[in-house]
């Protein structure tokens, strides 16, 4: 078909961008670095929020909303926040529009703010100034808040779902009357992150916590989930952080606990992003096209005819009207693509590059012996199966390709973390293999810089089920207690 | 209870302020003319948004995402567009801040734009030129294609979900190769809209269509529906325009017709937004709080035990377990309020400030007997009744009080439409009675004009179900075809 994409081996880049717009996922906007998100594209995203909140209100949380705009004064309130984030925001100064008089529109100089406005690119700052109008005592304690919101950071450098100007995302803050609270908030909601991962998008993910050089500006604590992409490149799929009393500090937060005392409020935040649609786009796609699990796929089955005569296709329709039925009665959603502009060759192309999961096929001939063809998208397998009993069949089938889906990327993920020993290894490894190194680090961030310079790996994190273990920095010969990981990362 | 509340006949405009921090609805943040949802008033904001969600994919609508920054020049290739919005614009002229050298953090003037960005305020003109690449031929058309958003219109007076500089809302956005097609989506997206009124939030709306002076600034035709608010004002509670090939032409859009011919394709809008929540709000509370249609409250059932010992306490429990089970198998969301920190009566005080539709009381006389105390929020009555089938009844009230709060509000408005035939009979009729007033105008904009000047009253719409009549126009006395609404409105 002429919708032909790059392959991933000819150049991996190339491929995803490819995907990404001939799936009618997502293309570029006229603004710089903004992108529209399509139907097709919105509808996974939609149904990964459906899943996510789902998970966020079982867990306690209520979603709220908070404004846009933040003050620019607020952003200095907490120093490495604001220091984390000042290079990339931004900024509206003026709030009307005039005509010049000569047919042109013009910024109104008389509209000038006195305070600039921030447009969020977190919102830490903003909610934790509301939160002191909320907590007086630990009776209002903890508050579980969770908003879906767009946030703006300005990137020099775009790829669409992966790093945009704009991007769509939900962000939990959390305030709690411990620390400990605090902390078991934090690595309960990482871990809703890494279910979340891998059970719906059939992304392995390692759970872990960043070093103190990548963590969140303003937090004590990242707790991040990794996962891995097909090139051997890290993806980080979702963060939580423990940020400790520093926000009820810059904005002077305080509670009264029950002996009365005055204490400063202890925080948390999360958030998963529209990021996550490239690691689902990245981790399971090929040459073919998307590759979409079951639980995320807007079309979980297709259905094509294959017919001459009117009379044929009146006998498929009959039979996929009542088949339609009885999947959508066990909430599966079908397509029957019984356009006749197209040949069915064309169609299967089409529902291939859109990754739907699975895809049934019925002729004149299936018609009589009372049979479909069923193909998979994942192992590209057809087989001919009876028309009794097939949605049952196709019920289990789908879960079948889900859990495929997944432990073929656990494979690829677990072939893909490789101990070494030495810096040359780590080099060679890196180059030729790629995917996680396990190695020992010094724990300086000096060094994580040199490497970072010398062969664009970062640490990715120190995993959560860390072994403590005598050994050397492979690069710098210091002493390590255990193994951390490194990867080249999105 | 302390939270106590103006009442409507002392100050209504105190008293729906009041109402909407006292029940936890939504405040004012640091950021002036923006709101911050909460908690509660953000759940209910979420039945909104789910119900009407699910009418746009019923009438074959999809979601989908695109960018809050619009170039300035956007909005100058639609002349009366521009108009429209120019004075209420937020703009976005630099995208980095940095630290001036002496800790304080400033914008870095090095990073201005080129061309300033402006916070969406409505998204015809960065939808259209994104169209503009999705349009070749009839083929591709219908698009039918939502977006649930944020938008900023720099408000200069400002009042909680009434008027907010930044608000929350829906738009949808169709492309049609024809112009019939085009106005009966805009009609079925109004009767949508209307329905969702009148079903859900319980408020009767008069459909109608807006004279040219009210129109959206780029529409041939807006369709709107208009509420009564308690105090006698009007709301416009939706919109939906017919823009005809204002934007194709703007953007250059055509189509290849079915005849080969290059024709602009024709486009609607259509928005809901979180004025919604004032609408609600004003049209049924009273002086003790929200009066919540059951569809919409986050809480439609609330348990309150009564008692003094353990023992009872223990045997209250026991079945509030049971009951609330069965209840959640209903569908139906219940609170236990078993706080032991408050007293009932502060407790019934509470959720009628939240205008939970139904209050079950639970004395330990009450178990001893079979029975509960029943509340009805709308009509504040009591009633003792069997525990015997109870989660069957409290399923029918609940319909009940739906019905019965729409029809109160039916009632005050049917009674709140008045003809009237002369000038003196509109001010009169205004200043004692509020309302909507029909009568005969003489379709200018100067009359118009100069009636809103003198009396704040504007046309609200002309109704669709609009009867040809001779008359003449009550301000001018030229001829009329017919009677309009006037009111005075939010």
């Amino acid at each position: 078909m002429s919708k032909g994409i790059t392959s991933r081996s000819e150049d991996y880049s190339q491929w995803y961008n490819d995907l990404v717009i001939k799936a009618d996922l997502a293309e570029y906007s006229a603004v710089r670095g903004c992108m529209v998100i399509k139907p097709y594209g919105y509808a996974i995203w939609e149904r990964m929020q459906s899943i996510l909140d789902k998970r966020f209100k079982e867990t306690g949380h209520s979603n709220a909303y908070f404004p846009l705009f933040i003050p620019k004064s607020f952003f200095s309130k907490e120093a490495s926040h604001v220091e984390g984030f000042a290079t990339e925001c931004a900024v509206v100064t003026h709030y009307r529009l005039k005509n010049d008089g000569t047919g042109n529109i013009v910024v109104d100089e008389d509209a000038k703010l006195e305070e600039e406005l921030i447009v969020r690119p977190t919102s830490e700052t903003i909610i934790w100034n509301t939160y002191k109008g909320w907590i007086e005592s630990y009776r209002d304690l903890p508050i579980l808040v969770n908003q879906w919101a767009n946030v703006v950071r300005w990137e020099m450098r775009t790829r669409l779902f992966l790093r945009t100007a704009e991007f769509l995302w939900q962000e939990g803050h959390t305030a709690h009357a411990t620390a400990e609270e605090a902390i078991a908030e934090a690595k309960q909601m990482l871990e809703v992150y890494a279910e979340f991962a891998e059970k719906t998008l059939a992304v392995p993910v390692i759970r872990g916590r960043k070093t103190e050089n990548e963590r969140f500006a303003g937090a004590l604590e990242t707790f991040t989930i990794e996962a891995l992409m097909q090139d051997g490149k890290a993806l980080q799929a979702g963060t939580s952080h423990f940020l400790g009393q520093n926000f009820a500090k810059a904005f002077d937060v305080k509670f009264t606990s029950k002996e009365g005392k005055q204490e400063y409020v202890w925080a948390t935040s999360w958030g998963v992003s529209t990021r996550l649609m490239g690691a689902l786009i990245m981790a399971h796609s090929d040459d073919k096209g998307l590759v979409l699990p079951p639980r995320l796929a807007p079309i979980q089955v297709v259905i094509v005819p294959i017919y001459k005569t009117d009379e044929e296709k009146a006998n498929i329709d009959a039979y996929v009207e009542k088949l339609s039925a009885e999947l959508k009665a066990n909430d599966i959603s079908v397509k029957y693509d019984d356009r006749d502009t197209q040949r069915p060759g064309f169609k299967f192309a089409e529902w291939e590059l859109k990754g739907v999961p699975l895809r049934v096929a019925i002729g004149a001939r299936d018609m009589q012996n009372g049979t479909v063809e069923l193909a998979r998208r994942d192992t590209q397998t057809k087989e001919t199966v009876s028309q009794e009993g097939l949605s049952t069949r196709i019920v289990a089938l789908l879960q079948e390709i889900q859990e495929t889906i997944y432990q073929k990327a656990l494979k690829f993920r677990d072939e893909h973390i490789t101990e070494v020993n030495s810096y040359e290894e780590f080099k060679e490894v890196l180059e030729t293999k790629g995917g996680f190194i396990s190695c020992h680090w010094d724990g300086t961030v000096e060094t994580e810089k040199r490497v970072k310079e010398e062969t664009k790996a970062t640490t990715r994190c120190i995993p959560l089920d860390f072994q403590e273990e005598e050994g050397v920095c492979i690069f710098t010969g210091k002493p390590s207690k255990g193994r951390v990981l490194f990867a080249k990362a999105y």
